[in-house]
This record gives structure tokens, C-alpha cells and sequence, in this order.
């Protein structure tokens, strides 16, 4: 059997994405995608993760980027992750992003994705935010309810990082938002793991 | 005197930016920033390498992309590395890119990114093919030439990759072009001990 073809990954989000905070600058997407290399898989990661942005920041800029990185010849793959910017305090309904508008956003994005590429769906992390973290969990099973309906394979995370000393621990020595090198490590193991990437990186 | 105020920097070019062939998925950008964060500064990473980016695929795109991730109130940077893939074949004059309209793109590029944001510029790679690596060569030389005369710091890597051993057994070992962890690493050295690098690190 002929290896694998090799696969360039978009991952576009937020700091999260971006592995802000990370001592080791690889964040949750580099970890994994090292990991799968490591695997024997021949992989090309693009991050494109942006401090702040909003799903409406994702939804204005993600076709163009993509398109400049994915060459139709290629075998292009998309993953999404944002929400907890949105849930942050501002002047839609309280928040930057109000959670019907994300749920119209995160719509419109994976609808286009799904036509173009394969695609998944990482839910949004905790910032240690007591408000904005209850905003966030609600938001999340919402996206994972949304992504059901579409098709679209989702990974919740919120509990996962919430619920581990390691991710709190680093954002409480760090800048209160972000974790560093434990914390991406957990999420890079649960996306690791996770059914959805594993066809992925398996299937020839 | 309090700590240095955090950087975000974009570093625009090609897939030597990207770190395209590393399984530790860092590259010399990620290896020569990890290195920063682990000295004590606080930056973030945008890698916007692209496989295949011509000195006129970057000029298209680095101001929209770098307006996304460095807004007014931060204080942002500006990395550029292409050259290459201008070097191989095709229908400019036998290259992608022709060595004048390379300098042009350059310096539009160059002379704008000065004028928003503090901008250092790393000499194209050679890809171990030898009649592109000899275009190459020449072309690093003019690139300097035009650096000094902006004043845009330049750090000349062609020498440094073609001439180690370690970057060059990697490329054989891998695709043909691209080195793996022990190239990227070996320039990531070379960029963290750069004067034009460590001024920008030590700078309050």
C-alpha cells in the first residue's frame, strides 16, 4: 500500500490556536502535528490563529487565507476553534459577539468549509474568566449541538482544560488567560486521541 | 526599570519560514522565538510561511495579513525571508520570478513595512538543486545590497544552510529540499545570535 498523500492543514482561531503563552511556541496545534509527523505522517501546519479574534473575525478573513495555502492540487484539510473572544464583555447583548450571531457565524464558516475541504471543529477554551467561562461552556454545547446538526466532527474541550490543575496552574502564573506548556499539552493529547483526527492521519 | 513591553511579531515568506520538513513542527521561527520566551521576553509567533510564496506572492498578501494580527496598540514587528522559489524555473526569463522584479518586489515590500513597523529581513535558502541554488546565491547578494542601502537589517543564511552538513544530509533524507530539525535549528542559532535580533529582544 502507497503511504498516506501528504496533507497541509489550515487550524484558524483565536490565541488559543495560536498557542499564545506557550514557553515552546507550539501551542495545542504544533504538539499534535509534530506528534502525527513523528507517526510517520507527512503533514504541513499552517496556523492561523489570531489574538482576539471573534467568530466574526474567522468568518471575514478564513477563505482568502485558506485559498493562499491550499493549492487545489493539494490535499487541503480545515479546523476551526474560537468562541471564548466572543463571550467576552462588549456591546452586542453584552458580550463582543452575541451567542446567536457566533451560532450564525460558526454556520456560514463550516458550511463553506464542508463544500471545499474536510473539516472539524475544536470548541472553545476557558480563559479563567468566571463570567465569561459560564458564557463560554453554554456557547460550547451549543457549537457541539450545531456542528451535530452539519455533519461537522466536534471536540469539546472547555471541560478538559477547566477542569485540569495544569491548565489553571500555568494561567494563573502566566498572564491569567492563557496556559503554557502543560495546559497545550493536555488538549494536544485529547486532540491527539481524538476519533475524527485519527481518520485523518490513518486513512491512505 | 520595568520588563521590556511584549512583541508580536509576523514573519511573511516561504515554506523555510513555514518550517516545512520538521518533525518538531518549529522551524528556525519557532526554535529562535521559543528560545526568546525562554529567555524572559514575551512575544507571540505569527508564522504566515507559505509553500511555493514567490517574493510576489508575499507582496500580494503580507499587508492585509499582518493588519489581522498587529493591531495599533501593540507593539508589532516585521520578519521577511523569500528568494527561492523566485530562483526556480519557469516563464519569467526562465525563473518564477526574475532576479530585477525580485529586487522591485522587495523593495516595495521593504520600504513599506518600514515606514509601520520595525523590519528585519533573512536571506533566501538554497533547496539543494544546483543551478536554482546558484541563482540563489547571487540573488541573496543583491538582496543584501538593497537591504543595506533601506537599512533593513540582513541576515545572510544561504552560506550558513548550504554549507552545513547537517542541513544538507537532511534535505537528502527528506524531500529533496527542505532540512529537518537539525537545519532548522542550526539557523535558528544563527538568528538568536543576530545583533539586529538581540536588539529587538534586549530593547525596552
Amino acid at each position: 500500500m502507497p503511504p498516506p498523500a501528504p496533507l497541509r492543514i489550515c487550524f484558524f482561531g483565536d490565541s488559543m490556536v495560536n498557542g499564545t503563552g506557550d514557553d515552546a511556541c507550539l501551542g495545542w496545534v504544533g504538539r499534535a502535528c509534530a506528534a502525527a509527523r513523528r507517526g510517520g505522517r507527512d503533514l504541513t501546519c499552517y496556523n492561523l490563529g489570531i489574538r482576539r479574534d471573534t467568530s466574526a473575525d474567522v468568518l471575514a478573513r478564513w477563505q482568502g487565507e485558506a485559498d493562499r495555502r491550499l493549492p487545489p492540487e493539494h490535499d487541503g484539510r480545515l479546523v476551526f476553534s474560537f468562541g471564548a473572544n466572543d463571550c467576552c464583555e462588549g456591546e452586542d447583548a453584552g458580550v463582543r459577539v452575541a451567542p446567536h450571531r457566533v451560532l450564525a457565524n460558526a454556520e456560514t464558516i463550516l458550511a463553506t468549509a464542508l463544500k471545499r475541504r474536510p473539516t472539524l471543529m475544536v470548541g472553545p477554551f476557558p480563559i479563567c474568566d468566571p463570567a465569561v467561562d459560564r458564557r463560554t461552556a453554554l456557547l460550547s454545547a451549543e457549537l457541539a449541538a450545531l456542528c451535530a446538526r452539519l455533519g461537522v466532527p466536534f471536540l469539546e474541550v472547555f471541560a478538559i482544560a477547566a477542569g485540569s490543575a495544569a491548565w489553571v496552574g500555568e494561567v494563573a502564573a502566566g498572564d491569567g488567560a492563557h496556559p503554557n506548556a502543560g495546559g497545550y499539552a493536555l488538549v494536544a493529547q485529547a486532540f491527539d486521541l481524538w476519533p475524527a483526527w485519527r481518520r485523518w492521519l490513518d486513512a491512505a
